[in-house]
């Protein structure tokens, strides 16, 4: 029985910071749901859970058996301090960092990456992943200042998602896009004040959605740098829509436009 | 100067509980987002500010003058006890409730209404209210036992909308299924497990979208009481979408077909 003590779980919990995890090269996947997605996608190191969730989720100890990942017993207190929550559901898989370098998250002509730019929420930034998985999008890029994708709650609000698909991580936007456009991909802003919307244009091409920041959207450098901008049409007396609802109809609309029978 | 114990604000603090709002018909939008739409386009009785939020909010005032609202400068404490939030704005109004009879919210002819039932987040009702306002949406009905469209949590997530477009509350699903359909409209119930996905049909009738508990779904009685059943495509690794986010998906696709010119 692993206690908070023991080296191994007092190493995971310094998993919990960033700075932890990029030097570890390893973060924390907590819950059920992260774990099982952990072990059917990444590559998981140990699983720490409680006699409680280990009663409950027998599942989880035999899809770890099968990754040859190691299983630990821990009290209720070390499961405490190995959690991000205020209620810990008493499972954490140690995985290693998700995000690969541009080049490899771009290969194989992709047709539809979400760009994220300055994205100050890790729940946002987990939800747009999950939108981005659900429409088929083959790569999320997590630019600029964007929150890290390895961020506890980035890995809930995506459930699964951010195990799903490619990431990469990249703090030098202008090389971020560079790398977009290199792989073949049009790049268009999701800009509340463009002049066109999403219904205004067939999104057929392989497209790079570039979205940012919550409250102060995308910088002008980073609109200059894009092919186009494109909004939301707004029918209604709303002023906006948040960011992960907007995201998930920009990554749908072009879903759907590029699964269209051509005419 | 009102305190916590003058009998308004004591009486207004009241109105942060579902029975105290029902019990006066009135209930409180706080922040200044909420406020000025309050004032644009709700029914204010009262405006309780504190005097840094009265310095930093003028138009607030002139806003509150012009609708005939009432305003009062309380201290601190008593902001704090109208304040549903953590860090209190400092400025809350006393407004009527929202919601019309179905007839009433119904009427002239909709196009697109979104229906809840079962809704247990308010953060998730606001939000879906939100996107129906953008979507153009003619009303939004809160349905069964849907979290109450006035709680503090709803109002603030819909940045507004709850104040923009006709909202009703039914406890009877059925009844209120059955004034959508005496309305004109065709009951399309967003369903995870439909045959069909909302990108295979053409969603140009006038439409009541149906959408369910965020764990749940819709009951089978719910769904069967429906005239179909559509689910959003899911084209990746991704198990679900969350539902304000599948909600602005289906109310933005039966927009966006319903402006399309006619081929």
């Amino acid at each position: 029985m692993c206690t908070e003590r023991t080296p191994r779980v007092a190493a995971a919990r310094a998993l919990t910071r960033r700075a932890g995890r990029e030097k570890a090269g390893r973060f924390l996947a907590e819950g059920a749901q992260a774990v099982r997605e952990a072990l059917a996608y990444g590559r998981v190191h140990e699983v720490f859970v409680t006699a409680e969730a280990a009663a409950r989720h027998p599942d989880l100890l035999r899809a770890a058996d099968e990754a040859f990942a190691r299983v630990s017993e821990v009290t209720d207190k070390a499961a405490a301090g190995l959690s991000e929550t205020v209620t810990p559901q008493g499972v954490v898989a140690v995985c290693d960092l998700l995000d690969k370098p541009l080049e490899t998250a771009l290969a194989g002509s992709p047709a539809l990456v979400a760009v994220l730019v300055g994205i100050a929420d890790p729940g946002n930034a987990g939800t747009v992943t999950r939108a981005a998985d659900a429409a088929g999008a083959d790569a999320v890029v997590f630019a600029g200042d964007t929150v890290d994708p390895h961020n506890g709650k980035c890995v809930r609000a995506s459930t699964g998602s951010v195990f799903h698909l490619p990431i990469a991580r990249s703090r030098d936007v202008t090389a971020a896009l560079a790398a977009c456009r290199a792989a073949g991909l049009r790049l268009i802003a999701a800009h509340g004040h463009a002049e066109h919307d999403i219904h205004a244009v067939e999104l057929t091409e392989p497209t790079a959605w570039v979205f940012g920041n919550e409250a102060r959207g995308l910088d002008q450098a980073t609109l200059d740098a894009c092919d186009n901008a494109l909004r939301i049409p707004l029918y209604g007396a709303a002023e906006s829509l948040n960011l992960a609802t907007a995201a998930a109809l920009c990554l749908y609309e072009t879903a759907r436009a590029q699964r269209r029978p051509t005419r």
